[in-house]
């Protein structure tokens, strides 16, 4: 195989730096879904820590390696999730974390950025005015500036998850992964393909925000004009050239789902698995959904990355009809 | 100290031979809560597992003692949560499971029990009465009974929860604990007085549901006539002599908390911390909310013990006012 930016032992050496508490998530088949999926379904769960995504496995890499070394200060754009495990891992250090944000970013993910004493600017735009804003921050103000995807330590924290999923499930036929800017596929991608060839690696993205999937079938960057998904964790339009030719080296397959999957999703991950999850994390079984027999009769594990929801907006996507 | 019928080096081993899937369960704390709570909080979340709840890690001792050498059939009384756990435990050995619980259970624990293809009958009563049944059953057929609570098994491989507690979360400084029959509390209980003498143990159980806390305050046996909480997993009325007597030697204290504390509990955990639970895994959370002078300041682990709701009914607890 060609070689992405990753490295495989530099992945199992991260986990010696990230703060074990975002390490070894639950690993478990959930049989109460199965009926409704017609395949057999391990869910990797990503949400029972701190901050609630699995974003916290990158932002210890970035945090650990400025509070060695480095400025103490450090901006990123987000739609939340990044935001608030930077906030996190930085707090724990004592580093200066600024989050650039948009205006219509879920309130919870705000909120607790905020609760986590990182510094929040937002802007009246989507999360591509939101790259750029922190892009002259960061060069106004000499800091380090954390580019989610393309910066490797975002992408090998990620890949910590491939590790023990490679591990712990030799059964699993196909990982599905969401697929935002890129740096869980790549990462997983990546350490599925280094230790566990035979696993199939799918992306998935909502049809609201198709840049990453369509620039992954035509080989090369296309961007979109607008965003239309609730998964706000995967709402990018541009996509970076580096991430895209790793992921064309990774992925198996990406496809792209309807938003009304995505909510059905979310509902049988409550209602059959107990699972409260954001959109994003819902993409695996919304692909299942669309693609039954594809599926039928595999073993898919789904990785479940985040829980952060404004609670209103969650009551009415999956209340009960 | 006086001794418990638990053996710290038996727990030890107890996790070589408990299926990792039940093990080393997510310990985090939950910042997002604490505003509400006005101390530290940290979740011990035992609910991300194929039965979620924490009673896999008992029942894979007996089912593992009975596969080796013993009968292959067993038989157990349960409020739905031991019995699924016991189908999960029986059906990966080999084992012929027969759960007898109430008719008014959880019908979605009734239901995960049938689909782990035991055997299930229902009896027109409470917990008592399947009890009684249970034992009919155990000494009509010759198979082995499981008494939860009584069996050692039942204590020590919630013991094993103890285990992680001690190991990973030195800076405790209470432990909550849901209270029913007293598996989990004798089995935590004993670990964190021989590893972690300096964490207080606090049992809760329902109001409603009051038997085994008086039993502890009078030292002696307490029955009661009738149940009256929504917290099914923790309803008996009749205390187990040998369990109470381990409960005198472990616990620091045993409180009772109302109703309304518990559904409390149940949407502060859903909407500050992501987290379906029923109601004894939120028995915790409803005792800090009784008691806010005593916990102030302080850190509390609380251990979620279950997840395994009817969705009606969760919605009717939980759903926005």
């Amino acid at each position: 195989m060609q070689e992405t930016r990753l490295d495989t032992a530099r992945i199992r050496a991260a986990r010696q730096v990230i703060d074990p508490v975002f390490l070894d998530t639950p690993l478990y088949r959930c049989e109460a879904l199965e009926p409704y999926l017609g395949c057999a379904v391990s869910v990797k769960l990503e949400t029972a820590n701190p901050v609630r995504s699995f974003k916290g496995r990158g932002t210890e890499l970035v945090a650990s390696e400025l509070a060695e070394r480095g400025p103490r200060a450090v901006v990123c754009a987000s739609a939340g999730n990044l935001g608030q495990a930077l906030a996190w891992s930085g707090r724990g250090r004592g580093l200066d974390v600024t989050v650039v944000a948009s205006r219509h970013a879920t309130v919870a993910k705000l909120d607790r950025i905020r609760a986590l004493e990182a510094k929040l600017e937002l802007v009246d735009g989507d999360h591509e005015l939101a790259r750029e804003r922190a892009a002259d921050i960061a060069r106004a103000d000499g800091i380090r500036l954390v580019e989610d995807s393309l910066d490797i330590e975002t992408c090998e924290g990620a890949a910590t998850i491939g590790l023990e999923l490679a591990d712990a499930a030799p059964y699993v036929d196909t990982v599905l992964i969401a697929l935002g800017g890129g740096a869980m596929a790549t990462g997983v991608g990546h350490v599925m393909k280094a230790l566990a060839p035979g696993v199939e690696v799918i992306c998935v993205q909502p049809l609201g925000a198709p840049a990453m999937t369509r620039s992954w079938h035509e080989r090369r960057v296309v961007t979109t004009d607008s965003i239309a998904t609730i998964a706000d964790g995967v709402a990018g339009r541009c996509p970076i050239p580096e991430v895209l030719a790793d992921l064309l080296l990774v992925a198996d397959d990406a496809v792209l789902v309807e938003e009304s999957s995505i909510v059905t999703g979310m509902r049988m991950l409550l209602e059959h698995a107990g699972l409260v999850v954001e959109p994003s994390a819902a993409l695996g079984i919304a692909a299942v959904l669309e693609n039954r027999d594809r599926f039928a009769g595999r073993h898919v594990a789904t990785i479940v990355c985040g829980s952060n929801v404004d609670m209103a907006a969650y009551h009415r996507w999956v209340g009960l009809r």
